[in-house]
């Protein structure tokens, strides 16, 4: 902000609209989202170093220009404006607000190298295929000039489509180049669908638990957002069923292969039916298998069923070669795909940094990919092992033994609210994955995803004795 | 799609849900907006392989639906359904529908070798900084582990930032790291803003002409869009305040330093008006100055004279380092810029691959970049120079001569449609960018975007010759 000689009443009126921007800035950024309530007066006011009269003019003219609403006796609220309600919690504390999709992301993605993530979404370093990865840029610096300064072709690399569309065909899905593009990652995937399918107010379906960025990027989408129970053979189907004839929604968005937090594996007979009640109600789903090489064997997958009729299949491979190097895909119907490229063009000219989508066809191409995944699935047996005895003497059991992956979802000792655990560990650099947040209907209190990757350190079993300690 | 064997009913039910949803793929992509008419029926069912009687019946179908509606006599049109009316063009022509700024977009992004490309808008490989980017790119493959497997932090490379803001002290904007973020690549930016500050509804101003991917972008906000001439020194700023009042835009989008497409300058005076007048209507400012490297000297900056108050900048490297690598930014206030790092993060899990922006900070940092960019400027000169000299032998003129940059905005002899002369040199295997795309108003239908660097081939006038003289 400019620096400014100016009286006193323009000075608190300059102060008045940095308190309305930051309000409005906050609801425009659906860190507060309608019907959520705004941070009290005089909280608010010693955070931004004003008077709470300020802060009282601020949320006045606020509320004069209706973004948002004095409710008597409560505090003020953020207005519905033309957004239909959200489907919040019923039983929203302020610790539940705190704890939420963003504060996880955060937390893990900017936590210094001091700092233990069992929390967090990714093996470490030097679990990647880091050789491969080298050995991949430096063929690429030695390459053609063309690829090391274009924006390369709309729908991405062909030499890594190729390689994509090989392993469709594997799959057993009849997949020709019109149906296949690249992304800048896999979540960018999911969110150039979104803004092609969906319309604010719509609905959308995930499970419960589930991925939560998920929920994150549904809510900026401005849609319902509704769960479905999540077994340990996939989404309860008499559930599901009525969720779909109840709700209608537009999109059903979920993992296949490795649940993300459970660690369930989809049965073919969920798999089959899940199908035909989306197709009764024309909802449209999208299979994302980002930990499909996590498998020991290949499970049933919607995609595979469906042949990209009423499936979209996104995926990445920043779980497995680099999330440095970022790349997703979509495999969809043709005529999605040509909407979608031309909205990739109109949004981001493109798809990934061209040098991006090379380096992961090199390293899939390489050779060495399937041995490096047979090592890492035998090494994440062991961890999971290790880490499922040392947390049963903390009290704490996994809701089921997953086939592969890195992640185990965790019941903590009776009573425990996972939410204050995370807090009370984050005190002393221990980044944890309370449930809620990956819960729509929060109803994970009692449950935290462990990475058993991040958990092979004693120092994390004591601050997370701490915390249970501290919080029961 | 399945192989179904199928009675003859089924199959023309299939059929017709197939054209259904062609046009609602359309439709939903923003190739069809609300208001555009729809092919005819039999030009359609030719497209489609399919007959008549399908599209007519599929049609019918989406009339019913409410998505498209009939007009006695005139045709089919897409409905305005929950969308506010897009200021659309009085005269337009399915000439004029047909040369739009995806069919730019697609031509120059999936041309292949053989073709020339006069009309797009980057440098040919053998002119970017390529011994530079391999040096980079063999430095990574030796650096530390962890860059090369993470996700990198919410706000992106750290040491790339540190370049950044040194680049924009240096510009006078004293900005610390809480104004400055990093994205995917500049286009994104823009787009994050737009789902930031934006609802449908809003309306948007851009310059005319202007950069024609803005108007893709801004379609697929489904904001209003209009235009304020440019002259030779900004935008007409009698024009500017009566458009301000009239349409009251919530965001005003530019190019700084070297305008795209006239290759124009603003003015000091331009500028401080356009400020003034921004503000009295609390219109947000968008700054990109993707070309600012291509300035001989520096000029006036409207972030520079407000200080990311109001105006918001982004900007890439794409024209000057690399479109491979691919990373963009965006400086604003300190509580724009933590919204937008949420909304990044919910829908993309973070911004650029953090190996495209440390061979970018690498490139930006080795010392040989000046040298580099200086040299570029000199074969610039050169260049438009010598391609001015050779279009004048057609007829062909520029509107003014830039100061710096590769593109020469040129008036077509009296009389000529550009639309046509593109679309008579794109059968030539020459791709043109043709005035109207990148004009709101449709205004500039005698002028054309020249990349000087695409034109110094022989086959390149010959080609132009002979489309000139085609649609004289």
């Amino acid at each position: 902000m400019p620096d400014t000689k100016s009286e006193d009443m323009t000075e608190s009126t300059s102060r008045i609209s940095e308190v309305m921007a930051a309000i409005s800035g906050r609801i425009a950024g659906r860190a507060l989202a309608p019907g959520d309530r705004l941070p009290s007066i005089r909280r608010f006011a010693a955070a931004m170093g004003v008077s709470p009269s300020t802060v009282v003019e601020a949320y006045d003219r606020l509320a004069a220009e209706g973004l948002i609403r004095a409710q008597r006796g409560s505090g003020f609220y953020v207005s519905q404006i033309a957004l239909p309600p959200l489907k919040l919690t019923e039983a929203e504390t302020p610790k539940a607000r705190a704890v939420d999709p963003f504060w996880v992301s955060r937390q893990s993605l900017d936590a210094d190298a001091a700092m233990l993530k069992p929390g967090c979404g990714w093996l470490p370093a030097d679990w990647m295929p880091d050789a491969a990865l080298r050995r991949a840029m430096r063929s690429l610096a030695k390459s053609d000039g063309d690829l090391l300064s274009y924006y390369g072709s709309t729908r991405g690399s062909s030499f890594l489509r190729r390689l994509l569309l090989g392993r469709l065909t594997e799959e057993g899905i009849s997949a020709a180049p019109e149906h296949l593009m690249l992304t800048s990652t896999g979540t960018q995937a999911l969110d150039l669908i979104g803004r092609f399918l969906l319309r604010p107010g719509d609905t959308v379906l995930v499970d419960d638990p589930c991925y939560f960025n998920f929920q994150a990027l549904l809510k900026a989408h401005q849609v319902t957002v509704v769960g479905v129970p999540y077994t340990p053979s996939g989404p309860d189907i008499a559930a599901f069923k009525t969720v779909l004839a109840a709700e209608r929604p537009r999109l059903y968005v979920t993992n296949s292969a490795i649940h993300n937090p459970t660690g369930a594996t989809l049965s073919p007979q969920v798999a089959h039916r899940l199908l035909n009640a989306a197709a009764g109600n024309e909802t449209i789903i999208v299979e994302d298998d980002i930990f499909a090489d996590f498998e020991p064997e290949p499970s049933t997958r919607l995609a595979a069923l469906d042949g990209l009729d009423r499936v979209i299949r996104i995926g990445s491979f920043s779980k497995t070669l680099s999330a440095s190097a970022r790349c997703g895909y979509i495999a969809a119907r043709p005529d999605w795909v040509e909407g979608l490229v031309d909205l990739q063009i109109a949004t981001n000219f493109g798809g990934p940094s061209p040098i991006s989508s090379e380096i992961i066809a090199h390293m899939l191409a390489g050779g060495g990919y399937r041995k490096h995944m047979e090592e890492l699935r035998r090494k994440l047996v062991r961890a999971r092992r290790e880490v499922a005895e040392r947390l049963f003497r903390l009290g704490i059991t996994p809701w089921l033994q997953p086939r592969g992956g890195f992640n185990l979802w965790c019941r903590l000792p009776e009573g425990l609210d996972s939410g204050e655990v995370a807090q009370a560990a984050l005190a002393e650099g221990l980044v944890l994955a309370p449930g809620n947040v990956f819960s729509v209907s929060q109803s994970a209190t009692g449950f935290m995803r462990f990475n058993v990757a991040h958990m092979l350190e004693p120092r994390v079993y004591q601050v997370l004795a701490d915390a249970l300690k501290r919080t029961a």
